[in-house]
């Protein structure tokens, strides 16, 4: 059966996985690859109901441990209806975030557990972890600077509030890289683009093009 | 610190679990005791909206994982805002239908497994679990007859092949209630009304008011 790969890209806004993901979509196909990006819920009408659910302004009395669930189910549906599918028809499927991401916000820096937010989304993927995850390393300040100096905005209190939790969450992601050393490929994200950019692609191609 | 009593209700349509906790509570209420029922999504609104996503017709492409994670993240946020709230008030809360349902419903019957249903509710509920819970067992063809004796239809093919899917459920039930003697109390409800309810009325108040 043919069969393609699986991707994920993950860190913190401002690190450059949505650009980095487009320059390698194109890079692919000019090589030849059948290749697609995704992210969640990814056009999926359950998962986007669900995702309404989530980010509905009203509902302030969301308990964390829902949010999670709710997140789960999201990835469930989008896994079975966008990823699955995708990946059966042989294309290399670069996904903006995926399982990492609920490990560190939710399990780490939310304080749910890394190893009970891990449960519940096996229970939602089962097998189908990602061949490969590139991790954008980077300092959330630098992150956050990087965002502001596109919006013209300067940096706040509110902001620097944010920094802490954000703080936590590159936290979370190097327990959960430190985790999984055969399957995540930490990048530091703090150089420019080109070079985040070769170095994704490099072993990328690594993966696709093994040399003997 | 004043805590209630949490009891769940299990068991098939037709087995009577709402007349018996209704006639339950009026007991309860007659001899002194703060007693409420409730049974999920219990009128929260963030369950209601994750419920009406569970049921939208036009989500026929929702996947059974999904669906039990739906279930949960509901489950979790009625748990919150309903259940713990009434027990840290002191009430004795009737829950039609918890944990086994989905336990019986999703894990055994739909196939994912009691186990990993299992996990996921224990994400969502953590360690607030019914302290005891009546389990109404029946065959059900007699609740299928039951349910038509008061609608006046007849029994039909699609109804006999719900059966087949019932039975299953009543195999989980087991299953489960197998598993948790000490919680689950099985009630024999092919039996009239009143002896179901003075069963289960007598083995309430042996929790409620023990015997030296």
């Amino acid at each position: 059966m043919k069969q393609g790969l699986f991707v994920s890209f993950e860190g913190p806004e401002g690190a450059g996985k949505t650009t980095i993901i487009d320059m390698l979509i194109e890079d692919l196909k000019k090589e030849g690859f059948q290749a697609i990006s995704t992210r969640e819920p990814g056009g999926i009408e359950i998962a986007e109901q669900i995702r309404e659910v989530i980010l509905n302004k009203n509902n302030t009395a969301m308990d964390a441990r829902t949010e999670a669930l709710l997140y789960a189910a999201a990835r469930r549906q989008h896994l079975v209806e966008k990823v699955k599918p995708a990946l059966e028809a042989g294309n290399v499927l670069l996904c903006d975030r995926f399982i990492d991401s609920s490990l560190a916000y939710q399990g780490f820096a939310r304080g749910l557990g890394i190893d009970e937010v891990l449960s519940i989304n096996q229970f939602a993927i089962e097998d189908m972890m990602p061949r490969v995850t590139f991790y954008f390393d980077l300092d959330p300040k630098i992150g956050l600077e990087r965002i502001h100096k596109n919006d013209g905005r300067e940096v706040n209190r509110l902001d620097l509030e944010k920094i802490e939790f954000h703080q936590k969450v590159r936290e979370g992601y190097l327990i959960v890289a430190d985790r999984y050393p055969e399957r995540i490929v930490k990048i530091d994200a703090s150089r420019p683009l080109q070079q985040v950019f070769d170095e994704a692609k490099g072993k990328l191609k690594q993966i696709l093009i093994p040399t003997p």
